[in-house]
């Protein structure tokens, strides 16, 4: 091209080299010795660096052999618990809940939920997630810390039955969530979400009415569903029908339902969720710490169902890294079905990167590294003992990497980490505030 | 004391300071400001910091107000299977050991398996490893690594019925092992131990004759034991017993015996492992990806036998940080029992501490920061988002850390990492000793 048209120069603002692109594409390339080319927050081109020579290039990022790949996707967090960190663990589920999550919960406000998800924003960068979709209170400070930090976030305010600490009555509710979706639209990075909490705290009317308002914005509606056994008895009870049976009956299940855990399902639950065309959060880790059960996913692969991985929020994980969540659901389901071809790691990856983007319905626009997508990219160092040698750059990424092995992290073609450095927020800061908010939660544990 | 008598000088060849100490002695002691006086390889005196203003310090190591706790003990591993870490995951275990692993391990020699043991010291050093028990072919090889990094290790070459690529027929392997115990007799860091394979693999005779050797110079005996339930179904077909009745039957269960996995498992084989005082080390990840089982660590908890942590060999977990598998073992049991309180965080810091200590008959020596015991000390930096706030110290060692926040690592009084550099070995050769070796095993996968 250069050489035909000596006129002609390629540009871009930032080239990404001397790396191997796992590029998560549909046909799972690996381009070794490559570069990818980011221009204007989207992926200009990528191939063998050599490729590049004569592009005019504003910044250069070298790989040093390591890896450049998709920034990963959280499908399910609520961000601002990283302030409830350890504040208890090891409990029964009422316990945990009622003695210590809620009565800290009853105390938060935009200012703190705000605090919470900057620290929660800086855990994900520097471990390599660059977009992320949460449920909580306060939701508008969670968009205004993601957009400040430079990160993707998919947010929606909660919505249940009864008076929230943020907005008061539920129309107050819906009212909030419409007025993100105005406040938001067209943003690079943050999209609204609608959040009604789960069918046992919200009655079918708020149901019906949080389908209607997200089909209305072609929004993305994300729910608990099917967390636990005790879940779906009271349900049961109450409707004659299973969680994902009533929402089915209520005509609230399409294509842009996000069901987060689904741990309990019967087959005719799974046959319900693949025929509607419902994607799947997956969160292991917190399942596991509380003790609420395995989720099928091999059964849900094996049925068509996009699934995405999440780590839930930090209380119950304790931490938001995506890679030691890759490592648990790709083992957690060999054990559960004593089956070890279960899970392979390349199926895993893509529930944090092409699959996870099909699951927040943001598939055209990131999941892989492909031509045109924006440029969502991270580069893992791979210099490393415990990445010494390196056969396969897939189950190194699934099995061995760990979040601290990112070393630098691009987002909407911004660089918002370098060398690990945040460089679009004060870290010290961040982690001053937070320590200081955790005096006040500290006497409620 | 220096007030009273000025003419007395305390003095300390290594003084870590600014930490909060996590003794993981028998009153769990916490010491926030605490400081740790280390001479002549031990620990001299441990309290709040200011008590050793007027002493004379050789060298200060300042904590930083992160987190001095003992170093970590990993009870069961194939040290020198750095090398085949992601050289084939997600098959059929006959098709994994058949088709990769055995084909792999044929072309081993002590070079090698050298080169492969430096590889994992330096992976466990980085990850807050100070003393692993190891399992494998020429391991007077691994002894040197270990040595030379100033790392602290239990090694044992295995035994087994057919001929070894290393010593030959399996007279040769007692006279190996009694001249590896005859070579590092009195050894400040390296232990010998005997090391039957498993008994599917050691014919009665071989185990007797093992026990013996043991029993001789008072060593530890390692050995595979009902690993799966393939294990137990082959024994009962050939013995009419369990693996473990098995064993019993032959009269060489003992309180020296580590019983490696211990997954599938009736009560009376509890009965008898408790009966005889066996040591049992518990490897989740390994027993995950696998598929082979989940453990019953909380019977075996319950009926008082002490359980101490491993990662099995980095082909089949596919690390060797024990901060990873004390987060995994802690969530494992709790999903498996659908019982959240199992498994709390400061019983499973034991696992990788003091009750590690006691599976290797070492809790005399190491496991816990007390007065007299070797220096075997790390240091974790908390000044991290991912750590910020802390309520709980333990809380966040077991759920929270990751082995890449580990700062210093002191072994047996000698610092060898500082501020995560490796003082006992240069890093760059080790990977690129290791990336050479994988280019011929590459071949094979």
């Amino acid at each position: 091209m250069t050489i035909s048209n000596p006129l002609h120069i390629d540009r871009a603002d930032l080239l990404i080299e001397n790396g191997t692109i796992v590029t998560m594409d549909a046909g799972n390339r690996i381009i070794p010795g490559g570069a990818v080319a980011v221009e204007a927050g989207r992926i200009k081109a990528l191939g063998p660096t050599g490729q590049f020579v004569q592009w005019q290039i504003a910044q250069i990022l070298n790989a040093r052999g390591g890896l450049i790949l998709p920034g990963l996707i959280n499908t399910h967090t609520h961000a601002a618990m990283a302030l409830f960190r350890g504040l208890a663990d090891d409990l029964p589920l009422m316990s945990w809940l009622n003695d210590h999550i809620f009565p800290a919960e009853s105390k938060l406000d935009a200012d703190m939920v705000k605090i919470g998800s900057r620290l929660a924003c800086a855990e994900m960068i520097r471990s390599g997630t660059t977009c992320f979709c949460d449920m909580y209170l306060f939701e508008e400070a969670v968009a205004e810390a993601a957009g400040e930090c430079g990160m993707r976030a998919v947010v929606g305010e909660v919505l249940y039955d009864f008076p929230s600490p943020n907005y008061g009555v539920l129309d107050n509710g819906f009212e909030y969530t419409r007025r993100m979706m105005e406040r938001w639209a067209g943003d690079p990075l943050i999209k609204v979400a609608v959040e009604p909490h789960s069918p046992y705290l919200c009655k079918p009317d708020l149901l019906q009415r949080a389908a209607r308002l997200a089909g209305e914005y072609q929004a993305p509606m994300v729910i608990h569903l099917s967390e636990t056994q005790n879940e779906v008895v009271q349900i049961m009870e109450t409707y004659q029908a299973t969680p994902v049976g009533h929402l089915d009956q209520l005509g609230i299940l399409g294509p842009n339902v996000v069901a987060c855990h689904a741990v309990v399902l019967t087959m005719e639950d799974i046959e319900r969720l693949k025929k509607n065309d419902v994607k799947v959060s997956h969160n292991p880790e917190s399942n596991m710490k509380l003790a609420s059960g395995v989720a099928p996913v091999p059964d849900l692969l094996a049925a068509g169902i996009c699934v995405g991985l999440g780590t839930d929020g930090c209380a119950s994980n304790n931490n938001l890294d995506l890679f030691a969540e890759m490592d648990t659901a790709a083992k957690l389901h060999k054990v559960h079905r004593l089956n070890p071809t279960l899970m392979k790691a390349n199926a895993v990856l893509r529930m944090t990167t092409i699959d996870a983007a099909r699951v927040l319905g943001m598939d055209r626009m990131i999941g892989s590294i492909e031509k045109g997508k924006q440029a969502d990219i991270i580069v893992v160092d791979t210099a490393k003992p415990h990445l010494t040698p390196m056969y396969d750059p897939i189950s190194h990424l699934v099995y061995a990497v760990h979040g601290s092995d990112v070393v630098h992290t691009v987002i909407n073609g911004r660089l918002v980490m370098k060398d690990r450095d945040l460089l679009t927020m004060d870290a010290a800061q961040v982690m001053a505030d937070a320590r200081q908010q955790a005096e006040m939660f500290r006497g409620l544990a």
